[in-house]
């Protein structure tokens, strides 16, 4: 019994809650059929709200950097962590399990702290983040370019689908709200409370600027009319509403970043070497099951079509039927339902059309799609279907290769051999994902590279990754999300992809000195201070083109033999002067690389306790001329780039490293990656 | 006089070269009015030429790599270059002169002969290109993730301009190439023949595997319709066929990728440091000048808005007057001409109507439109105007931010101070480029990262790099090319970043045995094998995994104190309890990193005469815990990654280095760079 009024549900925009002007959409529990909550966001004022987001969500976080806005959605993401069975209540009414649950609630806030997290590991804590390294354009170094990534000064405009309420927003906003962009999140209305409901608990916490985070909570109305060339979009959901979208007049005039992530036919390959018997073969198996019974099929990754050797379609049917038993729907409410309802009574019979349209060419193995059967839950108000199996005998030329039902439904294609199962995947003409069972290095190699460019993840199940995969449905913070062709052709996470969705790459050229004073990065030909030694400065002190060079040290004969019996590195090219004239690098005995390194370290080194803290690696080292005995080595030290951390008493600074010799080539180059001390008494 | 027959251009498709169906359409000397070329492609089976590159062309250069495909456009390119005379020729015709077709023909070839050789630097020699690093995915090392590129099996199809009838041609085909996609080339009919020209050429040479490269000379018909999700389109010309084209039914039904770059408002900005009688002025001026006349402004990165300080804005208009005074339009056959004509009469009578919207918000301040003077060629037949410098009292709402006149027409704009600047800049809604001419590191800070957002490439014009600057106008081989909103939101050129527009990313995920076999890199968890020491294997004998894990050393205080003296580096956290106590890093003294890894190779290394020639570097080196004296260093080298020179006996051999301690913590992790020959006696 529903003993709760529906929750009327507000858009937050311009700063405040405001309710639609109309009274409300009702928006049902999938399994019960109660109505839950009221949506409607008619009379919103988008142009509004999009310059909102622009002049006061935009500019305060350009204010940001990286690291500050990172350190914002981790205190966020923290937060909404502890509150998170306020979310698993809402999300049973979406019809989705503990566990289908579980991937939304906890995946979506895990997925914004991975991004928080991977943000300070990899990029600078800076507003103007370096793509790629320095390109010097001139030999005597006056000219040089170097790619950098500042934010888009418009709105990011995200458009959701109904199937993960949550992760489907966070997924998006962590990026976007990292890379110092505001966002507007409309979600699908089907499952809008539970957005809603989140939102509202981030906007309470008072940590995000105001206009960082809009929500539309209804039609997006002309939104999307007055976006401009500094707005992006994306869009999740069905391919025709996507494409829609992606040619409305606005988006075409002002090449507005549109980025579309739709439902596939994704597909689950059983590798020939994988038979009954083998843990690839029930690996398999279950795979298939679980990605139809996780949120009873309605995801946009889950495996519609699954291929399989022709001479073990019959066992997969035996196996799915044995566990296909096991698995009847019920109320996510009630305790051990393993698959809940359809999101609502539509999508039921929409997905019912669209099994009669893969009939056609194929037919039923498994299942009953008008015979609702419900452990639990209401088999006439709630939006239940049990799953179905189809079998194309013709795979080529099935219907499953083109029409999606959005549920628990896989349509099986016998294959023959390697080339052929390739070739199927790539008839569904672009997917987000496909995977592949096997335990043969070969099948891995030739199926995953024939299936790649057709895909944008693949994954590999086997039996040695069995524990710790997770799975063919899983998009992963640190990997790309997004495919070719059907799929949209867009592009999601990735790691730190995912945050230059959000920034415009811009080459730099100049002078090295004004490009440095852009990118707050040292180059070659940039301005150098050599007032005391480096390593005598704290952070506050230091800034980047501080030098030393260093005195000169000959490299003698004894001094590598020394070395070379002290470390145990007697290579023969240091040690034998025959062997070493007979390499086709090198004139005689050279010196180590290694003694090169460390004769430099020597050199420029500052030994009195201060403000360098330690020496934590070493970057992008090249020999780049071979040092000989009698040669003399030179060393000289610039300060290149400081990265102070946002939560702690020290800065990271690399600093470029030359090596010369008496002829003043270049020996070796590298960076020296130290701690400074953000202050040193 | 003409004294040769109109050449009858020939569309290159299916293996063969074919005339159109019906006469062809004339193509007139734009300095003479001569009738230089005919041109019709009607009656191809676009579809055919398609499928032919994808079946023909697309297959054989998947079978080859990275190297060997980039190897046959550095012969392309070499060859070309010694016909280039051939090529200057015709460009005649076009209305460019001498110095406006180094830029087309050899700017081109460089462009081509660039990324050729970036290709081979940058680049793995193999068929599948990792993108990124490895991103483990388990904390047992049984799953893991990793990103590659493969080709998309599609054609990419170029749309070119007709004012870079070879630069726009190679620039394009190159990354495509590289990548290991086929090619269909459209160029725009006006300056058609040289384009045909040298297609002609690069066919006759027999390098390209039949279907890689495709010409149609002339209209584009239905090529459009028949595109799919792995075929890539390019267009490069005005933003209303751009987005026409984007809008078409295939390339929006299949998510086909498609890039623009449209001609933009691009603008250059004098700093306010920059007045009469400063470097930068003379730069500034010059450089506006420059980008008048070179092609005589029809360039798609020309400086339409001269953006200048209010009080120079009379010292601008007397310099440039002073300058332009000199230059008078020509014909560019004649020896001596600065300026040739526009590339048509149609495009004359464009020009002078777009002055005509110009001169709505703004005035000539020098220069007349319908002045037609030359110094040689038909003023009458030939496409010839002069300079025309407008100036806009109210710049911001001048029709220069909306309105293209693509020719040698600039609208100089006053500005009160650099947030103005900056925001007219922005005015042009998303430009190719944009330029500062300053000697403050202020200034350039300011100005670029204010103008980034809305720019591709941004310039820096000063003293320093008078001399090495490539200038405002010409985008280079290494930086990107493109930009947001009016500019189309393309994306070209950058280096290895062109090269991936044409390939698929994809994330695959697995055990890294499998990864392994997919990606031929190494990563933790994947197979290894310890037969011999892998120092003692060449090329031919060497796979990723072979793995050698050495005996065990302590690190004594003596041998701390020993290399401290050797070396010179006695650095407080090595010597001095006390000292290295106070570092927030450490518990006690320290080894030195460098000793750690002197030690490593002293523990690895195989001394005898064999297949590895050099330690040529070292990556990604870090030093993960401290080493305190007695604690025992051993080492774990396994081959990770093998990297044969195409044109060379050797292989670059990538080693993962693991260095752990007596409690198998790591102590250091690096790779380590060597050569390795492909044989061994």
């Amino acid at each position: 019994m529903n003993v709760q009024t529906p929750r009327l549900l507000q858009s937050y925009v311009c700063g405040e809650w405001r309710n639609g002007s109309k009274d409300g959409k009702e928006l049902l529990n999938a399994a019960t059929g109660e109505v839950v909550a009221l949506i409607d966001a008619s009379g919103l004022d988008h142009a509004a709200a999009l310059e909102y987001g622009r002049e006061m969500g935009g500019r305060a976080l350009r204010d940001l950097t990286v690291h500050q806005r990172a350190l914002m959605l981790k205190e966020i993401g923290l937060k909404l962590m502890e509150m998170k069975e306020d979310f698993y209540t809402e999300s049973l009414w979406t019809g989705a399990t503990r566990a289908d649950g579980w991937v939304d609630i906890e995946g979506g806030i895990g997925t914004l702290l991975t991004l928080a997290s991977k943000a300070r590991r990899e990029l600078p804590n800076a507003k103007v983040i370096p793509d790629g390294a320095v390109e010097p354009l001139s030999k005597d170094s006056t000219f040089s370019g170097q790619h950098i990534l500042t934010p888009l000064q418009g709105v990011a405009v995200h458009i959701n689908a109904f199937n993960f309420p949550i992760w489907g927003m966070l997924e998006k906003i962590a990026p976007t709200l990292i890379a110092g962009m505001p966002t507007i999140v409309k979600p699908a209305s089907q499952t809008a409370y539970l957005t809603e409901l989140m939102v509202r608990r981030i906007i309470d916490m008072g940590i995000l600027p105001d206009g960082a985070l809009q929500l539309v909570s209804g039609s997006a109305g002309d939104l999307l009319d007055h976006v401009t060339c500094q707005d992006v979009v994306t869009f999740t959901g069905s391919a025709s509403t996507g494409r829609m979208l992606k040619t409305s007049p606005a988006i075409v005039e002002n090449s507005v970043r549109f980025t579309m992530e739709a439902d596939s036919l994704n597909a689950s390959v059983l590798g020939p070497d994988a038979g009954p018997g083998t843990e690839e073969f029930d690996l398999f198996v279950r795979e298939v099951l679980r990605e139809m019974t996780t949120k009873a099929g309605q995801k946009c990754t889950a495996i519609r079509r699954a291929i399989v050797p022709a001479d073990y379609v019959d066992a997969v049917i035996k196996a799915l039927g044995d566990r296909l038993a096991k698995n009847v729907a019920g109320d996510p409410a009630v305790e051990g339902t393993r698959m809940g309802p359809l999101a609502s009574l539509d999508q039921r019979d929409e997905v019912r059309d669209r099994i009669a349209d893969l009939k056609g060419s194929s037919r039923i193995v498994l299942g009953d799609p008008d015979d609702v059967r419900v452990a639990s839950g209401d088999a006439k108000k709630g939006a239940f279907i049990n799953p179905v199996v189809l079998l194309a005998d013709d795979p080529a030329q099935a219907a499953a290769n083109d029409v999606e039902a959005f549920g628990p439904v896989v349509t099986l294609m016998p294959y023959a051999d390697i080339d052929e199962a390739v070739a199927l995947t790539h008839r569904g003409k672009g997917s987000l994902v496909a995977s592949v069972f096997t335990d043969s290095k070969d099948v891995a190699e030739e199926m995953v590279i024939g299936m790649a460019p057709m895909h944008g993840r693949v994954l590999i199940g086997n039996r040695r990754s069995a524990k710790s995969s997770t799975g063919h449905g899983s998009p992963l913070a640190p990997l790309v999300h997004g495919g070719p062709g059907r799929a949209g052709g867009g592009e999601e996470l990735g790691g730190m992809r995912a945050v230059k969705h959000y920034m415009q790459r811009t080459a730099v050229q100049g002078a090295p000195h004004l490009l440095s004073a852009v990118t707050d990065i040292w180059s070659e030909g940039a301005d150098t201070r050599a007032d005391k030694h480096p390593f005598r400065k704290s952070v506050a002190e230091l800034q980047i083109g501080d030098q030393i060079v260093t005195e000169a040290r000959e490299v003698t004969e004894s001094d590598v033999e020394h070395f070379a019996h002290f470390t145990g590195d007697t290579f023969y090219a240091h040690m034998n002067s025959e062997a070493a004239q007979a390499n086709p690098f090198f004139d005689d005995r050279v010196a180590h690389g290694y003694l090169i390194a460390s004769f430099a370290a020597g050199l420029f080194v500052d030994p009195d306790p201060g403000p360098v803290l330690a020496n934590y690696g070493v970057d992008n080292l090249r020999f780049l001329t071979p040092v000989y005995f009698g040669d003399t080595l030179q060393v000289r030290l610039t300060c290149k780039e400081i990265n102070p951390r946002e939560n702690a008493e020290h800065a990271e600074v690399r600093w470029d490293c030359r090596v010369t010799n008496q002829k003043d080539e270049v020996v070796a180059q590298y960076d020296v990656l130290t701690m400074v001390a953000k202050d040193w008494p």
